[in-house]
């Protein structure tokens, strides 16, 4: 099953704080980092992305400051750092971002467990309206215990339970979003703006929620927003396997990868979608130059200014592990906690030039600042391209998610030296397949495919125009 | 206590809906309140509005559509009319309006009753952020059976309560954009972006909520967006006189609103406020044109558009009225319901040409439909600028809400017609007091005055650069 030469998907991995997997770059008088704030500095970025062609700004997002690193309850080195704290949320920019823009999508982070679907379904809704069709959901549902006690909880709710309340809150985020309002329910017609008998409420009662609706936005060009998803753990892939468009996939080994990839694709046709219609991106730091030992140069140069104990702090609230329990010569390799150790022999198994090196808390944290704990392609175009193909190959991915170590620097150098080496390749379109159309009929290369495909659970409850609306509570109703 | 000779606040009244208080409006060939969905259509009113030095466009919000008139659970008419019904969120858009802006502020509704505030906190400090210190929070606690139904709850929290979690919400509102960084937290220099010690945790433990913080985002321009607020009843204004800096009032005899108005100015005083501080504004609806036959020739125009089952809707959901339950040619100037009653012989007494009037469901109906319950003035540019003079003198006005009757064509003509002539009489600036100055500061007309004023109780959290941080949970707390 080896797949077709194809061209990538590749979205620009950034986010509404000054250091997102950069911990310290803030120091590096080129990175804009901290104009996080500055609504021209999206404005400007995401206008430089659309001339490029990417295909989407994908957002992350947390509701909380990773405070496990020397903890419990400390933020001191995440502060210092600025690493992922302060975060505003990502949301708010996109409608100037769209206004500036006409074909590039905006992937952005939201969760499942600290909202309520009634409000969130219009916060997309609109959006969706605003940037005309171009706004994706990447669905989560929260890990951090900072948020959790911010949000009337006094620890999180747990992981799998976390997924029950996110699949029921999907399900009724596709009956308000596809089942709430006929397509041509607006008429505007005959001195009647809106066709009565278009629009319906959803009567969800569930274990989680309750939601009579209608919906109180009318449908947007999407209707549901693209769905992106991460989950990795059982739960986590399952929930992606059911609802997710596009998903994320990390790791340091692509032969590791596509065992997760395969799996994925598995499920996927078992809820009786198409495997190959599931979008799968691998998360990825490059740094790059017009050869290999610029890039290498500007490696060492981007590695004066990490902040070690900041790229500890996201470890820390990344995994759960606090290394300030440890000596600063601890070689992680040999350490008791099998789970760091597992970390560690992993890096040491798969890292380009790691064999016999020394993990401890600085190459540790070397390693997180230029990039965090997904893969890394160092080099001229060719080595960097070589680097993508060969993981797209045997991952069997579609794309990837390029994140900064500089901002906007990364992405500058990714336009200048990689694009032209993947176009030659054939590996990346010249243009938007739909010019001016919504991030669904880009990511699929389909013009006219704005909603959900046909075989997803959420287009089931699609009411067309002309059509009887559907049973919002039929026996098949998803979440059973 | 006269007023002196002042320069009015002007806003104009906007909101995220096909029809704001002018049901039926959309059938004119001039009203272009279908594109609220449209970025385009903001941005060109943010800047028309701008150019003409207006100090905010405020947006008004509802969370469920009115389903009183002809109900229970009635959304017929409003459907029909887009009586307020689809509405979007209007947070989202002000990002792309302040990206093509400098000085226009941008007023939102936003609810205390179903959000939680360690994320609402962050939703204003992200656009405070991104506008330039451009947004004001309009503080609602919603009152619509439709909304809660949708929101986890049977049926409405009890009015007072509502105030009372309101009450709570802004503490922890405070606590969190005031209190939880220094103002020189961010740093920058020697290797630290965020000083550790200028970032504390609140540990607000309350009736309503527990948030021990701290706020993840940095201090904005405003750090406290400008507070609006509306409230009328007992509770509604206790909570204004306390906590909001901008209150509309309405009604339609000025001697009535000054009772008001003096009442709350009293109870401001009684918080340790200065009552001149507190911005009172009345909203208006203005149909205007070269002269008073031109303008009522409009207004005739307007009514043939008129959709009257709207309006009615509109009515129902204000008052809980449901005026179907009537005949057509029910004069309410005599019917047993007291409160109708009173609501109409209020117009018969207050509303120019009204004497003797029938006051029926259609005659009710077309007042509703050009501008709403509030005070309209129909006329040339001399008549309508006596009538807000008279107003703003008698009831003690420091400006006016400007709604649409179509849009934007209502502000074109407030534009071209009312606002030299307003100019020429010294009540209205030639520009914005603080050229490229936050809301607070345009609003205050007081350069540097970004952050609520001292007398404010928000203010006593404030964390001020080089100084100590003030006690959070002092005894005499706000909510005391």
């Amino acid at each position: 099953m080896t797949a077709p030469q194809k061209q990538w998907i590749l979205n620009a991995f950034a986010m509404h704080t000054p250091g997102h997997l950069n911990p310290g770059a803030w120091k590096s008088p080129v990175d804009q980092g901290y104009r996080y704030k500055d609504i021209k500095f999206w404005v400007d970025l995401a206008k430089k992305l659309e001339d490029a062609k990417f295909h989407a700004i994908f957002f992350a997002d947390v509701l909380g400051g990773y405070d496990v690193y020397g903890g419990p309850k400390n933020l001191v080195p995440t502060l210092k750092a600025a690493a992922q704290l302060p975060v505003n949320d990502p949301l708010y920019a996109v409608s100037a971002m769209a206004a500036a823009t006409e074909n590039i999508a905006f992937g952005v982070t939201a969760s499942t467990t600290y909202d309520k679907p009634y409000l969130h379904a219009r916060r997309f809704s609109t959006v969706d309206h605003l940037s005309g069709g171009r706004v994706g959901w990447n669905i989560v549902t929260s890990y951090l215990d900072s948020a959790a006690r911010n949000l009337d909880l006094e620890t999180q709710i747990p992981h799998d339970e976390r997924y029950l309340i996110a699949d029921e809150f999907l399900e009724v985020s596709y009956k308000l979003w596809n089942g709430s309002w006929r397509d041509d329910a607006v008429v505007k017609t005959n001195g009647i703006f809106t066709d009565p008998d278009g629009v319906r409420e959803i009567n969800h009662k569930g274990k989680y929620f309750n939601v009579p609706g209608p919906h109180i936005s009318e449908p947007s060009l999407q209707r549901t927003p693209l769905l992106f998803q991460a989950g990795t753990s059982t739960a986590g892939k399952k929930f992606a396997a059911k609802h997710a468009e596009v998903v994320f996939v990390g790791g340091l080994d692509p032969v590791l990868v596509r065992k997760s990839v395969d799996d994925l694709r598995k499920q996927v046709a078992e809820y009786g979608r198409d495997p190959r219609s599931i979008k799968i991106i691998a998360s990825f730091s490059v740094i790059i130059g017009a050869t290999d030992e610029e890039a290498e140069q500007k490696e060492k140069e981007l590695l004066k200014y990490a902040d070690l104990d900041g790229a500890l702090a996201l470890f820390g609230g990344w995994t759960g592990y606090d290394l300030a329990t440890y000596a600063d010569d601890e070689d992680f390799r040999f350490v008791k906690e099998a789970a760091i150790q597992s970390f560690v022999t992993h890096w040491s198994k798969y890292v380009p030039g790691s064999e016999g090196k020394v993990w401890n808390k600085r190459t540790i944290a070397e390693r997180i600042s230029i990039g965090g704990l997904g893969g890394a392609a160092i080099g001229g175009p060719e080595k960097v391209a070589d680097e993508l193909a060969r993981w797209a190959e045997i991952a069997d991915l579609d794309g990837f998610n390029l994140s900064y170590t500089t901002v906007p620097g990364s992405f500058d150098d990714i336009i200048k030296y990689l694009l032209p080496e993947l176009r030659k390749r054939g590996l990346f379109w010249d243009d938007y397949a739909v010019p001016g159309g919504t991030a669904r009929e880009n990511f699929y290369g389909i013009k006219g495919q704005s909603y959900l495909p046909d075989d997803h659970p959420g287009s089931k409850y699609l009411w067309k125009a002309g059509e009887e609306q559907p049973d919002l509570n039929s026996a098949d109703n998803i979440s059973k």
